[in-house]
C-alpha cells in the first residue's frame, strides 16, 4: 500500500496521539452524538437528496439565500463538484495548498499554473498574486485561512482578487473550511455581490465530524450550483450526515468556546516550539506550521505522537511540518516530547 | 423544486408507506444497528481511506483478491468513479434501465447507444444484445437483475457479451446491486478471467444501509481500479459506511431470512396484481414491475402509498409502476389499497 498522502491517518499509525489532521479540540458536541446514537433507524432509508432540512439551516446560519446552498459530502467533493461543473482549462494555485484541488483539476486535463508563496512573507498571500490572474485564467482557488501555512487572506486583496477575476472571466474558488475556527469573519457575505464566487466550508473540522462527510458550497450563481449538483450522484450526503448538520448548527456555545481555546494553545504551541528552535509561521488556524530538524516526525511517531510531515506540498520541503492545536493536555504531551528530542 | 426522478423520496412524501424504493424488507440488521449507536465517538475522525478492515472483509465475502475491491459510496459513486476513469465515447445501455448510468456518461460528454429491451420478450435481455456490441463501443453496462424489469441476465448470454466485448476492446459493467435479494448467485467469480469486467454491487438494498451510502466495485484489472479510487475524494466511505459494511457481512442468517421472504412474497404480490388485472413482469428481484391504468400513482398516494411511477424511464409509459417487495403485513396493505382502487 503506497503513503497515504494527507494527515489524519490514524488506521496506519494505531493508537498514536494524532496530531496531523486539523479537527476541533473540543470534538463533536455532545448534542450532535446524541442525535446520532438516537437515529440509527433512520439511516435505513435514502438521504433527502434534496437536503432539505439541512439547507434551510446552513442558510439561516450563513445568512444567504438557500438556493445559494449546496450540501456535499465533505468540502473536498464540494471541490471534485465545481471543478467537474466549471472544467477550467487553466487553473491558478498558491502554493503550498491543500492537495485535493491539484487532483480535482487532474481529472478534468486542467493546467495548473502556480503561485509560490514566499517565506520571506511569511507564506502570506501579497498582491503579486493579482500579476496572474489574467484572461488565460479560468479558475482561481484561494483558502481563507490556507492549509497548511493558517494565514488569512486579507479582506482588501481578495476583495481586487475578486473584481479582478470577474474581469478576466475567472471563478475564485475560496476554501473557508477552518476560517470558523479562526477570529476572522467568513466570506458568504461576499457571494451576493459576486456571481463568479464559490465559498466552500466543511463541518470537517469545525464540528469535528470527518468521519461523516459533509461540506458545503455557497455560491449566487445558481445555474452553476445546479451543474454542481449534477456533477456526481444525487444522495451524496448521508443520512446522519444531514441530521448532525442541522444539529451542529444550533451549537453557537460550544464554537465559540472552541475559538476560544483555539486561540489561547495555539498562542501557547507557537511559543514552546518558538522555544524549541522551530521557526513557526504566524498561522490564525487551528494548527501551525514550523520548520525543524530533519526526522523530527519519526522521531516524535516513536514517542506516539503523529505530525503532518509537509514534504510533499509543493513549495516546502522535508523539514516543515504541521501541527494541530489540541487541548491543553494533548498540546502539553507534544511540547513535553518536542523538549525531549529537541534535548 | 423540480420532481426528484427517484423512487424513494419520502421526504416531499412525509408519512406515506413507501414502495417506490427497493430496499431490504427486514430491513438492517440488529447488530448493524447496534455497531452504529455504540461507536458514534468514531464518527469525529477521518474514515480510513484505504478502507483497509471492509476491503478484507469483501474480499473474503466475495472470495476475491482484496486488490480487486473497491469501497465506494454506494453503487452509484461507483459508476461515476468507472466514467470518470473509463472516459469511454461511446456506451451501449438497455433501456429501460437505472437513470444514473445516462447521467455518469453525460458528465463525460459519452455518446449513448441504446438497446431497447422488448416487451414481447417481457423485457428480458436476449442474443440480440451481440449487434450492438462492436469495435465503436468502449463501455457496455449491464444490470443482473435489471432495475426496473427485476429481470436477471442469463448466464450463457453474459458469458458471450464479456468476450464480444473484450474482442471489441469494451468494458462491461454489470450492476449487481440487487442480486444478494434473489435467488441467483452473482457475477464476482467472472473477474478472475475478465478483465474487462467491473462486477458493482451496494449494501445499500441488500443490508436496508441506503442512508449510509454504500457500495463496491470488484474488477481485476489493479490499474482501472486505482485510477476508479483517484477519480473523487480519498474519504469516499465515511466512518459509519464502513463500520456496518463490516459488520453486516457477517449477517448470512439475515440475508438468507430476507431472500426466503422476499421470494414468497413477491409471488404473493405478483398473483395479487395479475388478479388486478396488471400486467405484470416476471421479475427476480425485491421489486416487481407492471402495467397498469394511468393515474395509479396518484390514487395509491391518497391511500398513503408511495410507489414508482415508471414515466421517466426510455422504452415506459405513464401506464407502468415499480413496487418493491416488503413484509407480508406492508404488502397486505399495498394489495388492499390496489384492489380498492381497481374496483
Amino acid at each position: 500500500m503506497e503513503r497515504f498522502e494527507h494527515g489524519g491517518d490514524i488506521y496506519v499509525h494505531a493508537g498514536v496521539l494524532d496530531f496531523s489532521a486539523n479537527l476541533n479540540p473540543c470534538g463533536m458536541p455532545a448534542r450532535v452524538r446524541e442525535v446520532l446514537r438516537d437515529n440509527v433507524d433512520a439511516y435505513a432509508v435514502y438521504p433527502d437528496p434534496h437536503c432539505q432540512a439541512l439547507t434551510d439551516a446552513l442558510a439561516a446560519y450563513e445568512g444567504v439565500h438557500r438556493e445559494w446552498m449546496q450540501a456535499t459530502a465533505g468540502a473536498t467533493d464540494a471541490i471534485v463538484r465545481l471543478v467537474q461543473a466549471a472544467k477550467p482549462r487553466r487553473a491558478l494555485l498558491v502554493a503550498p495548498c491543500y492537495s485535493g484541488y491539484e487532483q480535482a483539476l487532474e481529472q478534468v486535463g486542467c493546467q495548473i499554473v502556480w503561485h509560490d508563496l514566499r517565506r520571506e512573507d511569511g507564506f502570506a498571500l501579497t498582491k503579486e498574486v493579482l500579476e496572474r490572474i489574467d484572461e488565460g485564467i479560468d479558475l482561481v482557488v484561494l483558502a481563507n485561512p490556507n492549509n497548511p501555512t493558517g494565514r488569512c487572506v486579507d479582506a482588501g486583496l481578495l476583495g481586487t482578487c475578486l473584481e479582478q477575476a470577474r474581469a478576466a472571466g475567472a471563478l475564485v474558488a475560496l476554501d473557508e473550511c477552518f476560517v470558523e475556527l479562526t477570529e476572522r469573519a467568513g466570506s458568504s457575505a461576499l457571494v451576493a455581490d459576486n456571481k463568479n464566487l464559490v465559498v466552500i466550508k466543511a463541518f470537517t473540522k469545525t464540528f469535528a465530524l470527518a468521519g461523516l462527510r459533509l461540506g458545503y458550497a455557497i455560491c449566487s450563481d445558481a445555474e452553476l450550483l445546479a451543474r454542481m449538483a449534477a456533477a456526481g450522484q444525487p444522495w451524496a450526503v448521508s443520512v446522519p450526515a444531514q441530521l448532525a448538520g442541522v444539529a451542529c448548527l444550533g451549537e453557537h456555545d460550544h464554537l465559540e468556546r472552541s475559538r476560544r481555546l483555539v486561540a489561547a494553545e495555539r498562542a501557547r504551541l507557537r511559543a514552546s516550539l518558538e522555544a524549541c528552535g522551530m521557526a513557526v509561521v504566524p498561522g490564525e488556524a487551528n494548527y501551525l506550521l514550523f520548520e525543524g530538524p530533519t526526522g523530527l516526525a519519526e522521531a516524535l511517531l516513536a514517542r506516539g505522537i503523529l505530525v503532518r510531515s509537509c514534504d510533499n506540498y509543493r513549495g516546502l520541503s522535508d523539514r516543515w511540518y504541521r501541527v494541530a492545536v489540541r487541548t491543553p493536555q494533548e498540546n502539553d504531551r507534544l511540547m513535553a516530547a518536542l523538549q525531549e528530542v529537541c534535548a
